[in-house]
């Protein structure tokens, strides 16, 4: 058997997320059927991150496997040119060891939250990003944001439905920077419980806005308990950057 | 008389550039009728730069004159309301003096234009930037592109149909920058020529390609021949990013 790493960009507004479920379009199913003219067989592919509906992906990464041995830039343009009326872009494509797993191999992930703060709505930015309309105060955000960095419960920021096994999880890093109207959350973590990020951008944004005082984000993060925690950050400011190997 | 500044952002994939003409989607059309609510009387609103079918504008500004007395912030939250369903969106309104014209009192425009180098199609980009397939020099093309720098004859970027009295501009400035598979030109001058920016970017292509030495960009500009220059860069690749009065 042969095994094929891919990197993957895709605008998930179209999509009802990464995983493939009966009657309805989502970005596996779409990648199994773009593959399948070569490897004849379905193939299943593997994802790294399971977005979620109306999240987006700069560097997702896939694999499958098959028992035909492909050429890995003939799979990239065929792919490409099977997925041409669809947001989805495969950037890369090579041969890997069977070892290696999109999901198990990954040692870091990043992801990417955007904000556009400000009043008026949003014309190039419409489904990518989440619009705040009050001041938000980045450097009060991102300075609360460095207490979860480390291992921790992250149960206040866990979604109902998460399926692992534990809600500790280790926050390599955090950052909230303003490029002009624009906030930029950038996150990495070997892995990430099920709407963490979007969980944690919402009560940062409490932080950002002055809603919520330092400590009182504080006692929310320590309560455990997701029902103290802001509201879930919307899905379309979401980007799932890039994962290390 | 009174008279109102907007800033205004919008997407220009679905319109047929800035300019009202019958029986298309104009940008200056969907603007006047979203202010036509306020004002009663239809107005004529005048901007900064005329964008063609498909560039984008960060920051184009605009004025209207009307003999009401309205109130800046209500401008703007109608207007928005207005146009809901448009990729446009009005930044900012303030009354400004009769005397001020966003064409006019401009002191210095600048523009982006963003170029995605590489070979995988575009899933997040697409009509937001130009595809260059063959890798790109931006050193090279950022160090040629300052003999462009000053006041000048333009003629070999000047497209036919241009209305200007003259092709000698002065221009600012231009850098060209990369972050990561994005190669990023800026330029910034009083005014430019119809297509200017497009065609300079059309021949800085050509040298960070390797396809022409910066002595060919060099003759082709000096020739003023538009003849000799490349093809313009496409519009979706363009943005009128702000204006300096």
């Amino acid at each position: 058997m042969y095994r094929y790493k891919l990197i993957v960009e895709y605008n998930g507004t179209p999509f009802c997320g990464w995983q493939r479920q009966s009657g309805v379009l989502t970005v596996q199913q779409c990648l199994e059927e773009a593959v399948q003219p070569l490897t004849k067989d379905l193939v299943l592919i593997n994802g790294a991150g399971r977005t979620d509906t109306g999240v987006h992906a700069l560097g997702q990464v896939a694999h499958f496997e098959t028992d035909k041995l492909l050429d890995a830039f003939r799979v990239q343009e065929c792919m490409n040119a099977h997925l041409a009326e669809l947001p989805i872009s495969v950037l890369s494509v090579e041969q890997v060891d069977k070892n290696f797993h999109s999901r198990f191999s990954a040692v870091e992930r990043y992801y990417i939250y955007k904000i556009v703060n400000r009043r008026s709505k949003l014309a190039l930015d419409i489904n990518r990003a989440w619009k705040v309309l009050k001041p938000l105060n980045e450097e009060k955000m991102n300075k609360v944001a460095q207490i979860l960095v480390g291992k921790h419960d992250f149960s206040a920021f866990r979604a109902t439905g998460c399926q692992s096994n534990s809600p500790v999880k280790t926050l390599n890093s955090i950052s909230v920077e303003r490029f002009s109207d624009q906030v930029i959350v950038k996150l990495a973590a070997k892995s990430f419980l099920y709407h963490q990020v979007r969980n944690i951008v919402g009560s940062l944004q409490k932080v950002g806005t002055g809603e919520w005082s330092v400590d009182k984000f504080q006692e929310v993060f320590e309560s455990k308990d997701r029902t103290q925690a802001a509201a879930t950050a919307p899905a379309c400011g979401l980007y799932f950057w890039k994962v290390r190997y």
